[in-house]
């Protein structure tokens, strides 16, 4: 298969962001990437065009039946002035595991590579210099028949998008203050919690409203069978150092699968450390608490990277983490992966792709 | 509140479908209704204007977050000519329902009602008059915001758009198969599994295909945690003949509380059957069918109204029921609930909403 993206370049190139003061997600470059997609057809006209509203019927699917995936990934400038990105290969495999599951049909990854090579490179003077900071890309894909029956669309449009950010969380690396969910459910095995669907997060919205109305950052989600082992964090995976051990819950269907989190555990390993994934009920991680063996809670993923823990509420009762400072190890940890991704540090796994 | 909805109406009216042959949710009337909320300013702008595309941001939240909700119901045309909806108001009471689990402002159901009323009187022709069609109403909420932070949008878009409509199903009237799911699970206690959300429908598409392709309408449900209790049907809530009385799975947080399933409770209840709000195993389905106690099973929900079931499969097994045949309880559902609706019947209820 050859791939031939056509090119149209914006006339009128934005005025970019000041990179020392970036909020999350709500700038985006110049260009964005579109392909469309029709039964019979397949997916075709892969695009670069300025970026720009997209035109949709009010009964495109999307907006009724949710028929939608996407990624998250990151695009960093090393010192040298060099682009790069982190694993993208990845992103887009696990782009087609959600496609699967949510019955959109599957998008040529090497195809995807090539559509995100090219957008950077038209795009990069977006990507930020600064420390902490760097270039997100959102692919996506969504369901645009106009038809309001229940089923598979006939339809789509993959896209890809991409803004230039700063720290996810306000706190930056400060620790953050989690709470762990025991009325509502974010998912359950046999769901579709292990896609990155947009409903997985519409179910978390009103359970991080209430947390955040309690002061807490981020909701602690518990398995929906018996609301007792602990699954992940709202757009995070978790870890837990215990008694000189890494804990993290093991891929179990109803959590994500991040790559952040395959990352660390690699690195984890590659230190020598022992990590366990496996269940871990929340009581498990009480007792440690209780019995001073739990040493740290961080959380990972592209968007925050490394989030260490400083405080978690279950059940009314309020459990500072080693005082509420950053762990040792969350911060080796943060230091090596976005010293990696920078090119400030070796990287012995080959991680990082250089965009040429 | 004064309700000031500005209208534009069109220059370029559509031509109607063929009201003999028309599909579900393919044609959409001249017009629509839209509303615009932003955080500070509420609610505001309501407007009726030509049915056309809406514009919006590739990183508008109901892509990325299926921060999203809807509603359906339908109007129906009288033998004299009138044009009537069914029960509108409890629609509007359940919108807010799905408003607030998914953290999205509440809208004045007054005026919704009222946009409802004006639309259908610009496009009261649209109402189709054969038996067995209808106009379809769907109204929905998308979050609009452009940011992409995992937090409730700062904008929404909250429409209405119509379309005639034939029958749900290819079937009609006659009884379909269902395929009784323990594989994949659509929602679980604590989560969005009552609400009106996209995500709910997204998470069906997969088990809804693998059942199709074993020449099955439908999937039926079990509760996400024991996967044993009968929850509901794809795009149904789902009775059970048994015995002699009528029972149907209690709302339990999980399954929709549908308006359908709410009349046809009111309407047994009224003819004097005892009516069932309960947990029902499979295995208990299972063993009324072994012992011949299961009379009849349907489906009730606005796109299909009644729909009999002919037969049910379970872990490999079978079970044909009544031969396939439609049972007269169903059949008599049917003809009461669509002769109320249509007007051909008394209205002992007060359903039935005329719209002048």
């Amino acid at each position: 298969m050859s791939f031939e993206i056509t090119k149209e370049l914006t006339k009128n190139p934005k005025t970019k962001p000041d990179s020392s003061n970036l909020v999350f997600g709500k700038h985006f470059t110049d260009h964005m990437f579109i392909m469309d997609y029709e039964t019979g057809k397949g997916w075709h006209s892969p695009r670069i065009v300025p970026y720009q509203p997209i035109l949709l019927d009010p009964a495109a699917k999307v907006f009724h039946y949710g028929q939608t995936i996407f990624e998250g990934l990151k695009a960093f400038r090393k010192a040298d002035g060099t682009v790069v990105t982190f694993r993208p290969n990845k992103n887009f495999e696990r782009l087609n595991r959600s496609n699967e599951r949510l019955s959109i049909p599957a998008i040529d990854e090497k195809l995807a590579l090539e559509a995100l090579r090219e957008l950077l490179l038209i795009d990069q003077d977006w990507v930020p210099s600064e420390e902490g900071t760097s270039l997100y890309i959102r692919p996506f894909v969504i369901a645009t028949e106009s038809a309001l029956g229940v089923n598979p669309s006939e339809k789509y449009m993959f896209m890809i998008i991409m803004s230039p950010v700063g720290s996810y969380y306000a706190e930056g690396i400060n620790p953050v203050k989690i709470f762990v969910e025991s009325k509502y459910v974010r998912a359950v095995r046999g769901g579709v919690g292990n896609a990155k669907t947009a409903g997985n997060y519409a179910a978390s919205l009103k359970a991080q409203e209430e947390a955040h109305e309690q002061g807490y950052s981020q909701v602690l989600w518990l398995d929906g069978v018996h609301l007792k082992y602990i699954e992940e964090v709202g757009s995070m995976n978790i870890f837990f150092r215990i008694d000189g051990k890494v804990v993290t819950p093991a891929l179990n269907g109803s959590i994500l699968d991040g790559i952040t989190r395959n990352s660390i555990i690699q690195l984890l390993k590659h230190w020598g450390w022992t990590v366990e994934e496996r269940q871990i009920s929340i009581d498990e991680l009480v007792e440690a608490q209780k019995s001073d063996k739990l040493e740290e809670i961080f959380g990972t993923g592209t968007a925050a990277v490394i989030s260490p823990v400083g405080e978690i509420s279950y059940a009314g009762e309020k459990f500072t983490i080693r005082d509420g400072s950053t762990g040792e190890l969350s911060a080796k940890l943060y230091d090596t992966l976005t010293g990696i991704q920078r090119g400030a540090l070796e990287d012995p796994f080959g991680w990082v792709v250089e965009i040429k």
